[in-house]
């Protein structure tokens, strides 16, 4: 969930959020094969924010258009998004997402490839039915969002194995593998909507920014985040050896014995869970998750400025409560 | 290679095919990263036929189209063909592609599925390029071609463990996997080219009779075809139970000891290399050979006279060259 039931848009996102998951559902209703599209069914079960059909909505209605412009392009962008995470699932060999078995998982690899597949072929036909004479335009930045993604996964997977990632290559990863998605939701959201020019620069330009802020609260969570409400085990990231913004800034900044305890992180391809608080307290000493949070407000403030130019207050204030709510969860 | 060297229109396909090589090896120059767009490469320098991109551009030339209307078209449909052999060698286990190792074995899994992913997704960009006023069409028939690829794909996997395949089903499934796709590449050519209903429609139609004959032309070189010319052991279907054209029809066919020889082929999931040439001869006493050349020329006659309508004699004897070429080919 984002934000708390008190907030001004909650009931908005949620109402909208409701009405989502029920068009989402009927996306591969009826769908043959079954041995196909049921494991597909699978993965969309899961819920979650859907943040990104969400701001593909609330794109729309910044710029004047109505919801239901973009009905199907909101489906579109989550089996993109699915299509990622089976895929990724794969490849980071989890077992579970959202406490769940993954797809390769529950069903097999072979499976799992074609499900992913098989969404984003999916999502491809979705999109087609919200476009009309904006076609070319709707498929060249849904296109271009799916190009970064696997760009974005190349370079996180050529991570795992490099000692010497900097910041810049973090950010460029990660602007990549999750902010390309944000800019892309805002956008289409944007097109369809009936936006000009500057409307969907502006988005587009948002979505980017919260992208990445959003990706390094996901890092600083990883940290801070409690284990009951962000569904992962604290630390998970460095037990698993992980090139996050934390671990990488930490390494920029550190001396002496603070570096060779890092490096070691890397050679030995992790840590283990009873060595996470050493190294909280090593990230607490080096203050970086003070760089992070300073980071995510940069982003979030480069966010907020690009939307100044919309028209009406309550959506600029839509946009504000959203990234206020992004980078306060605590999930 | 398509055709005989003393055919008419076998210099005509090979400069093509030769000007297309360059334009596909550009199509992923200078692209980062060097680990994704490195192995993408990988595959696309195994040469072959190229059929499926030189199907969309006659189709261009049969409407009355240059060429150059669909070089990126042209592109993109061999980058999405390269997409489902990527995947498709992961989820059959091959080892070999054209005397090759296949990218998941000489690369990763992982890296294959990433590949995959990837050259759809410059499938799409390159589509991208050759689209106007028609954007929507062209998508929709792209689209339209990958989601029956991957449900083809699947109902491919789910025969592999059932027992009671029938023709129908059979037929359906290549219609999917193989014929889908030849569709596509007609109808988009047809539409790049400026054609109108009736051509984009008679080329659509051709493009997918000629898949299915294409496909079970492809069932019938594993029993009769030269090992030497067509790259794969003789046999290599039965030797992995794999359900054909031959292998149902046989089965349909077949009483008392013959069927239960046929059935012994689906419970132990394949025959040893030294039985395929009882098998071979089963298949000769059940006439079945003679039953898939039948259907092989009842698919390729409805494919010609679906193109009865074309306005040059010239596209309409392209056409008519190129299915004799694959229909006679042995490789």
């Amino acid at each position: 969930m984002i934000g708390k039931k008190t907030d001004k848009f909650y009931s908005l996102y949620e109402k909208e959020r409701a009405k989502f998951e029920i068009r989402l559902a009927a996306s591969l209703k009826g769908r043959k094969p079954y041995s196909l599209y049921k494991p597909a069914a699978y993965i969309l079960e899961e819920g979650g924010k859907r943040l990104r059909p969400l701001m593909v909505l609330f794109s729309v209605k910044a710029v004047g258009g109505k919801f239901s412009d973009a009905y199907n392009a909101s489906v579109a962008v989550e089996l993109l998004h699915n299509f990622t995470l089976v895929h990724d699932d794969i490849m980071d060999n989890a077992d579970k997402r959202r406490g769940r078995p993954t797809v390769h998982v529950k069903y097999d690899i072979n499976t799992a490839i074609l499900v992913g597949d098989s969404l984003l072929s999916i999502a491809y036909e979705n999109l087609l039915k919200d476009c009309n004479g904006n076609a070319k335009d709707i498929f060249a930045a849904f296109t271009k969002g799916l190009v970064e993604v696997c760009e974005g996964q190349s370079l996180d997977k050529d991570f795992e194995t490099r000692q010497d990632v900097s910041l810049n290559e973090y950010i460029t990863m990660i602007e990549k593998k999750t902010a390309a998605m944000a800019e892309m939701c805002c956008k289409i959201g944007a097109i369809l909507g009936g936006g000009d020019k500057n409307e969907i620069n502006a988005l587009a330009k948002f979505g980017r920014y919260l992208g990445v802020a959003f990706q390094i609260q996901d890092d600083l969570l990883d940290i801070i985040g409690n284990e009951y409400h962000f569904g992962k085990s604290v630390g998970g990231d460095l037990v698993e050896g992980k090139k996050t913004f934390l671990f990488i800034k930490a390494l920029e900044k550190s001396n002496g014995v603070d570096k060779k305890n890092l490096i070691k992180v890397i050679q030995n391809k992790g840590i283990k869970p009873e060595q996470i608080q050493d190294y909280k307290n090593l990230y607490l000493r080096l203050n970086v998750l003070q760089d992070a949070q300073l980071e995510i407000k940069n982003y979030t403030n480069k966010a907020l400025n690009s939307i100044k130019i919309l028209k009406q207050k309550e959506d600029r204030d839509i946009f504000t409560w959203l990234a206020g709510s992004l980078i306060n969860r605590n999930k």
